[in-house]
């Protein structure tokens, strides 16, 4: 409830910001979290009441955080190279120019300045900042006071979304003066380090919509390359910092089953329980998300079709452990729900979590893992090694990755992902009337589809007279891809694509049972060209198992969140002049 | 394949002569299947040959019936009502008139006429056809020599789509003669009883789309007046006549389990298992078939939007009988569908047949019923009695009633109804085309909804500025629908519906565990008219719990056998001057 009235205090800032300036994307306000506010308390009260402040607020404070930081944390972030993301020459500025004829002042100063009473100082590189006036339209709400009397650099760090030329303009109306050379020198040596410095290595191809977290998605021209996707291109969606584990000292925590707290080292979840190998489809709610961009702005990464990806992973299943440690009819008499938390934390020490319903967890047919292995290799660091959830047919954020903990519970996850975002909702619910307590948690995802072949505004030339168009399919719940169809007059005329469970060189995957088809199918089809045609407006929907069909169109099914977006593809491309000569 | 071939002759056929006339209805021939050809080789063989030549074609014409008589049959039957149906009288001139200078022929002399190479002659009341002309272009196909040499009667009777004035019409072009009195007579005593003489009597509220088979809806406005749908008013869909069965002498037969086949007595199945009560919604695969007709013409019953009903099913679960009689690891290795057969059978003894995967027959969470009990009585002869499957969330086609063997089995049921009908296409799938084979029975049905108030073409007249849009929701596999949006700008602009789980005065239902929403959701919203509006084109559309979403237009899901429609479903009311004045 705390958390869903700063959303919808958020909200209400961001539409009124909005509505006074809609033309612009770049005056939208980020949101901004900065640090302050607590240490202002701990100078104050010195360390006793620092702990008790601590202790009071932090249940309040994580959770708001979690969400604020992580979650809608990664609002506003738009697509951009990692070139531009890199902005620290251009912020660095903002201390050398126009500072001249500003007061200086002390660290100790600032500090004082912790309250709306006292007024709402910070600090940025060095420079002042009296934000006080800001306080009543910042869209993360009161929250900017945990900022109060410090510096910002600790939770700007973790989220790369504040880090852009409009928000540091905003910051600058507010600028009072500079910080004396001792302060600026003491602070500086006091900041944590980049949570980020000791990110993976990356692969060059991948198109990034965020960098901290590391958020990015494959080019589509790529993706249908393989039926299995390299890992080092299978799109990547962190929420925190990529945590470093030691895999001597990992340690799986279970709770919630009559034994008590299970510890399980990596090495005894390897050894205990048979290795079980799927190849199961990842998406993030997200994919496509760019798409309902274009119909009206939504908060989120703006992905495009790539934010899905198939591998094969192998580990020990869900099920055989928790039976393994007393799950049984006296367990499932009670719980509803299996929550796993990531060793992924933010500056509060909240992880990322998330949950399964419990049927689908202690399923025979849910095949749930907990997996130590993808494509045959250890997970890479990006996809949560040592150990991570997979929850095929589920949604990307329920398949934790670095998984910490594990909780059989009679309540979903309280985490701000499960309960205040991936949820879908009417095209007619906005911000000011959202309640996310009236959708359920997103978990199986509806059909899916998307061209990755040819791109939009590219040309065909066919002498030929057809052009390949490719693609992948995939729909969630296990719920097998039945049929893809094509059209390349925007959805007049309907052609049947081939499909596929394999590359091209390899035997197709025998089916799967029913209900456990949890790889995507790659298809592919030569349409003929129709006779004059100037422009081909390229389109696909899938159909599972269940005759499930995906939506024509954007607009009906768009959400203030951007999630689910799964109407049918569309790419248009224009035909060579060296086709209609020939006709 | 057999059958497929004769699909395709059919579809052939059916395309030269609707392209031939397109533009009436009426001349699209419907199909015939004539009695003839069996009598014709009994006389001329005697008893001997007679039972050999039985039993070497018995397979194959039991087939190509089952499909003719059954499953195609019931193509082209228009939805007309019941007076209309009643054709009796005007088909009864065809005999008085028109006869008096045609030639008088022998029983004799028409059962030689048996073959092509014979010349092809078939009786009707009384007089006699030559349609050997007519066998190249019949809907059907050579099975059309069935008839050869006898009557058409005991065929016709089985099928009301034969009686229809247009093919009264074809068939007196090929009148040759009449029988003498005695012929006549003897044939007469010679037919067997209308096979519909002893079916249930109906409530007079429901439509009818076709009288035999009987085939029924509610009228849409008294759908959703009730969230358990009264036994009476519950859609009917039958195949075949309805049986009467003898409570005291009912057998179930089980095989394929290792302890050879059970017979089990009714008050056996009542006795020695749990009644276990299910409330579950079914709906027929061609509910709202209408809407595809209005893009195309499809083959099938002309269902409006009320093919589904809601009620409770009680019974022994399939799970718990399969597990007594010998169900175990053993035989789920070999087994993956149970095979249901109904004691309704077609002239050749063929019965109405279909089959489940197996793991959805004995899971836990698939509740599939052998029910005796429908709202809490005895199951109505319309709905099976004595015993039915219920398989909560898949398509009513698989919901055998009349239930009279179980198979356990490594393949699918090879019945018509599985094989050959209930399975979807592209749009761009035509009968020329199509192969069966390409696409999966119909299971679990897709996210549905409807509107059924107000009613299509009426006036509303709001002096309070609200309509009042009331309807139903529901999906497939146990997935709840978690949302309704209504719009009255025709998709415009959206508006989320109240759900309701109960008739208004009851308390509402517990929510169902995931995966286990068997039961539709009513839901009714009032939403405010536009300002000025003339007209309003009133849209719903649903949302599962797996966030499927109905497709927005019919064109792009139509299918040759008009099934799994479930695009929005749209209304058009006007808005009264009254109104209007009042602005």
């Amino acid at each position: 409830m705390q958390h869903l009235k700063h959303c919808q205090v958020l909200a209400q800032v961001f539409f009124i910001r909005s509505q006074s300036s809609r033309l612009s994307k770049s005056v939208i306000p980020s949101l901004s979290v900065w640090d302050g506010h607590l240490s202002c308390r701990w100078r104050s009260t010195g360390g006793h009441g620092r702990q008790k402040y601590f202790n009071d607020r932090l249940p309040k404070f994580r959770f708001a955080l979690a969400g604020l930081l992580a979650g809608t944390g990664a609002v506003l972030a738009y697509k951009r190279h990692q070139d531009k993301v890199q902005w620290a020459a251009t912020s660095a500025q903002l201390r050398v120019t126009q500072t001249s004829d500003l007061p200086v002042y002390t660290l100790e100063e600032v500090t004082k300045h912790c309250s709306l009473d006292s007024g709402v100082w910070v600090t940025y590189k060095g420079a002042v900042y009296d934000i006080t006036e800001f306080v009543a339209i910042h869209p993360g709400g009161d929250k900017i006071l945990l900022a109060a009397g410090g510096a910002l650099e600790p939770y700007w760090a973790l989220y790369a979304v504040h880090q852009q030329d409009h928000v540091l303009e905003i910051l600058s109306e507010y600028k009072i003066g500079v910080l004396d050379t001792e302060s600026y020198k003491k602070q500086e040596s006091a900041n944590p380090l980049d949570p980020y410095s000791a990110e993976p290595t990356r692969h060059p191809a991948l198109q990034i919509n965020s960098l901290k977290p590391f958020n990015a998605e494959p080019p589509a021209s790529i993706l249908s390359d393989n039926y299995i996707t390299p890992s080092v291109i299978f799109f990547k969606r962190n929420h925190l910092p990529v945590p470093r584990v030691d895999p001597e000292a990992y340690r799986l925590e279970i709770e919630g089953l009559p034994g008590g707290v299970v510890s399980l080292s990596l090495s005894e979840l390897k050894s205990r329980f048979p290795k079980h190998t799927i190849t199961a489809t990842l998406q993030c709610a997200g994919n496509r998300r760019s798409e309902m961009n274009k119909v009206k702005q939504v908060k989120g990464l703006n992905w495009g079709i790539a934010a899905i990806s198939n591998a094969t992973w192998s580990g020990a299943r869900l099920r055989d452990v928790l039976l393994s440690y007393g799950f049984g009819a006296e367990v499932a008499a009670k719980a509803k729900h299996v929550q796993f938390e990531g060793l992924d934390k933010d500056v509060t020490g909240t992880a990322y979590g998330a949950s399964i319903p419990l049927n689908n967890a202690v399923s025979e047919e849910g095949d749930v893992l907990l997996a130590y292995e993808m494509n045959g290799e250890d997970l890479p660091p990006d996809h949560g090694y040592p150990v991570r959830v997979v929850v095929p047919g589920v949604v990307g954020a329920r398949n934790v990755k670095w998984l910490g903990k594990i909780v059989v519970s009679d309540e979903e996850s309280k985490s701000h992902w499960q309960q205040n975002d991936y949820k879908g909702f009417s095209p007619g619910t906005d911000w000011d009337t959202v309640d996310f307590k009236s959708a359920p948690a997103i978990q199986e995802l509806p059909i899916q589809s998307a061209i990755t072949h040819p791109a939009e505004g590219t040309s065909v030339d066919c002498s030929d007279r057809e052009v390949t168009v490719k693609g992948y399919a995939w729909s969630g719940g296990g719920r097998e891809v039945v049929r893809v169809d094509v059209s390349v007059d925007g959805g007049k005329t309907w052609h049947v694509a081939k499909l596929r469970t394999s590359d091209q060189e390899q035997h197709p995957a025998p089916p799967p049972p029913p209900g456990r088809a949890w790889a995507w199918k790659l298809w592919e089809i030569d349409v003929p060209i129709p006779y004059r045609a100037q422009e081909l407006e390229i389109v696909c929907k899938a159909v599972d198992s269940s005759y499930n069909m995906q939506p024509d169109t954007v607009a009906p099914i768009w959400n203030l969140r951007g999630v689910l977006s799964n109407a049918w593809h569309r790419v248009k491309v224009k035909v060579s002049e060296g086709f209609k000569d020939q006709k």
